[in-house]
């Protein structure tokens, strides 16, 4: 049992997420979101399906270690016809690290009559032995009583014997699943008040589904009369219309309603940053309307609602956008633009007077630049160095003369169809012109091969730099390949240190030459090389 | 008075939607979108603001003909220090032809004090005296309680004051406002059940804003407990994190709750439809995830889902998609299963009998690609052109012999810095070796281009097809520049058919190929030309 007001967040955005259409993760990808859920205090972390297909299996094989979260492996009941002991899918399940195992079973006839064609007597020892064995391997397991609301609506006896068994067999929690997402709030209310009250003292939870634009509403509504557990995945990712939107749910539990969900209150403030890596990560566009944490969620068009946001923000801020990491835009002041500018400074650790007309210049700038497609947010190390040269204080550390790059498709000499990248590249370094040339699978692999022939005799500091991620969007997609394409690289060095840069053009080369030569230049820079032009 | 269950929608759409940031409707943008909000059978349609712009003010000059929605013009009640006979702003809302008028005041005594700087007695007479003169003028004064929930809360009786002001000066509908979006729906159910109860037998409306997600929920909150008019958008489209979605709202009206809205059943069909004509006009990407509407709000992934969907759709869908204009979708993926493909199949129109190896064959071929970077779950085309292949169907309408694709950054002429790209074809089609040169601003687009050229003199089918959309995402990106890339393309033509392919390898100009190649056997293939090979 919990303290009255103590909800736990159970989230499944590497589980019930993957079922997103068009969504696939990586292995590395759940691991750098099951570190970040786990850092903001998210109470279980739902990896995945072990044994249901090979990337849940490598992930399951070594999760990352988490300080606080409890690791959930998620699954069915056994089959018919086969003891819980000796089922090779429950197996797989309960044979991971993950101490903590999530089990689905349908609480409702009509799919045990018609999509399981299993007897609903037969049924029930099913989940009943399964629930069973697993609380003898691991050490705690949930219930998730699929379908359970349209169940509980269609014969509601066979839905509670459900709980009922679960719950009987070791069940620590009952989580109650609005599986088809059709279920409207006041039925949720209801229905989650008379279970409450039927099994009082039993820890129950709400999964709910967003087909009717009410998941949030849905989950909220039964933590109201008594849940207090709630799955749900970041941005409300999922199957169909997705699931309970973590992200929306956490600040109105915590902040409208008063609920400990767990994550300390600070902790609020890094909603934006998971919101937007899930996008970064999946390489989705991020809602700019999303509640809380959408770019335009504290965004003021000009005018009236401008000047008494300037009086006081409350008149059209519902919550500080600081307390969840979000910023206010207003669209028409100078001012807040400014005040921005001058916030990234203090980040870089530049100091500058706020009343010098570069910072005016350089809002200039980066407002020029973003119209034109760059994104400065994600790519600190180019918004330091657009800074820093805007104040000349980066020097060039090669000139690049020219490069050229070729990608070829032909048959080799062994009558195999094979696709090469080669560049070159032609740059003064230390008085001296150069001429290099590399190769790669990619014409941007063969291209920044080509560079660190170039400059690695004059820069030894390059040796240990490696790149780490690249991501391309194509902006203005309505234009096809004619479109805008902007390439954000992640750079490492030997000393653990990482950064972004950016690079934008109608050539998707001529950008990814833009950010490698940021990236370079922003290693040099940070590590004191002297300039060998 | 109102028949205790009919419902009255008000769209503002064209006024409250156009505050989005990024939106900017067109006098035909609006003219469009009203006649199709009036055919579905939308009560109540708000034009814009008279006065306040150049477009509003054309809008208003020549209104489309409506033939059973009323057409609403918004405004402000008159300014302090003039009688409201004699303010121009009132004046412009009440020239029109919009013989109904929504006219918005502040009712948090917070705003009048911080934001107006108005004696709150003053302010409560600008409230009546405008709603007064309004009367005199147009058949119909509807008074936008601003704040209203934020104002109930800090001060009951100032809040209250307002409204009774404002019915007694005429107002037909008191329209109750959650301005800042921060209200949750229990809340809300409570203040409205308390307003209605306190002024019975007076027609109360909501309007709500979607800040913590729950506008469509508090809509429906306050419907329950007696609203009988709600105001929203086609897609949720409003300032800030918009406005409650009438798409979402009217089937959860009609088809859950049992209200009458107005709209016949029949004309439930054409929501999609509409929803998606708001995105076109606006350039706006559609939510793929939208309820009820989304093209994956009835799609399915997972295996077990999909053969329990064969069984019966209920199983998976709350409600039967056509309902809405929306269609089933089954999508395969490596999380499918054989009736995955087997559905995929009979939607393509291959027969195939379900027990032929050819099946399982495939679903193995989908499987192993998925796992080397491909993800058919997107790209329709890509799917069924594999599946025809295996079942050798699909001829080659020209064979690669190699490509060769440069990019080139070098000084011009003029010693201006430009970069080139461009690509060389050999190809056999209708027994000759083609060579082709083409070239674009970025080495894909060349390539597009030199195949179009090589290709165009033998299949006219491609005249008219372009590519609209063009994604990269690179996968395993711990490998830096050395990931695989996976490609995704969008083609359409001139009969409004689109269709989207999928290419993956290490080089990001050979994925592109692959799925440029798709592209356009594809299109040959559906418009069944000859092979020229």
């Amino acid at each position: 049992m919990t303290a009255d007001n103590r909800v736990y967040l159970f989230d499944t955005t590497l589980r019930d997420g993957a079922q997103t259409q068009g969504v696939d993760f990586s292995v590395a990808d759940k691991t750098a979101i099951a570190i970040e859920l786990d850092r903001i205090g998210i109470d279980y972390i739902e990896g995945g399906w072990p044994g249901a297909n090979p990337t849940d299996d490598r992930f399951f094989a070594a999760p990352p270690a988490f300080n606080r979260a409890r690791f959930v492996a998620f699954g069915m009941t056994r089959r018919a016809g086969r003891s819980a002991a000796n089922d090779p899918g429950l197996n797989a399940i309960l044979s991971t690290q993950a101490r903590t195992v999530c089990m689905v079973g349908k609480t409702w006839d009509f799919h045990v009559d018609v999509a399981l064609e299993l007897g609903r007597t037969e049924y029930i020892d099913m989940i009943a032995d399964s629930v069973a064995v697993a609380r003898t391997r691991v050490d705690e397991v949930m219930f998730d009583a699929e379908h359970f609301f349209d169940g509980y609506k269609a014969n509601r006896d066979y839905a509670m014997t459900c709980l009922r068994e679960a719950l009987r067999a070791g069940a620590r929690w009952l989580v109650l699943c609005d599986t088809n997402g059709g279920t409207l709030p006041h039925d949720i209310e209801r229905i989650v008040g008379e279970v409450c009250a039927e099994i009082p003292g039993t820890s129950i939870g709400i999964h709910c589904h967003n087909d009717t634009e009410n998941a949030v509403a849905n989950s909220l509504a039964a933590v109201r009369v008594g849940a207090r557990q709630v799955q749900g995945t970041i941005n409300g990712l999922g199957e169909r219309c997705g699931n309970a939107n973590m992200i929306a749910l956490i600040p109105s539990l915590m902040l409208k309603m008063g609920y400990d969900t767990g994550i300390p209150a600070e902790n609020l403030a890094k909603l934006t940053h998971l919101s937007r890596l899930l996008d970064d990560r999946l390489n989705l566009v991020p809602n700019r309307s999303a509640a809380y944490v959408g770019s335009r969620a504290f965004a003021h068009k000009g005018g009236l609602h401008v000047s008494a946001v300037e009086k006081d923000p409350r008149t059209y801020e519902h919550i500080d956008p600081a307390v969840v990491g979000n910023e206010r835009i207003i669209v028409v002041s100078d001012q807040a633009g400014r005040s921005n500018v001058m916030a990234r400074f203090r980040q870089i650790g530049l100091e500058i007077d706020p009343r010098s007309p570069d910072v005016m210049r350089l809002l200039e700038i980066v407002k020029e630049r973003e119209a034109n497609g760059y994104a400065y947010d994600g790519a600190d190390a180019s918004f330091e160095l657009l800074a820093r040269r805007e104040l000349h204080t980066v020097p060039d550390y090669f000139v690049l003369q020219s490069f050229r790059v070729l990608a070829e498709r032909r048959w080799n000499a062994r009558g195999e169809l094979i696709t090469l990248s080669e560049a070159t590249v032609k740059l003064d370094v230390a008085k001296h012109r150069v001429m290099e040339v590399g190769e790669g699978n990619g014409p941007v692999n063969a291209l920044d091969s080509a560079l660190r022939k170039a400059l690695l005799p004059h820069y030894a500091e390059l040796v240990d730099m490696r790149l780490i991620d690249f991501k391309v969007r194509i902006l203005d997609s309505a234009g096809g390949t004619a479109a805008i394409t902007r390439v954000m690289i992640e750079s490492a060095d030997g000393h653990g240190q990482r950064w972004t840069t950016i690079g934008v053009s109608p050539n998707i080369i001529d950008a990814s030459y833009n950010a490698l030569y940021d990236a370079i230049t922003y290693k040099l820079f940070r590590d004191g090389a002297t300039p060998a032009v």
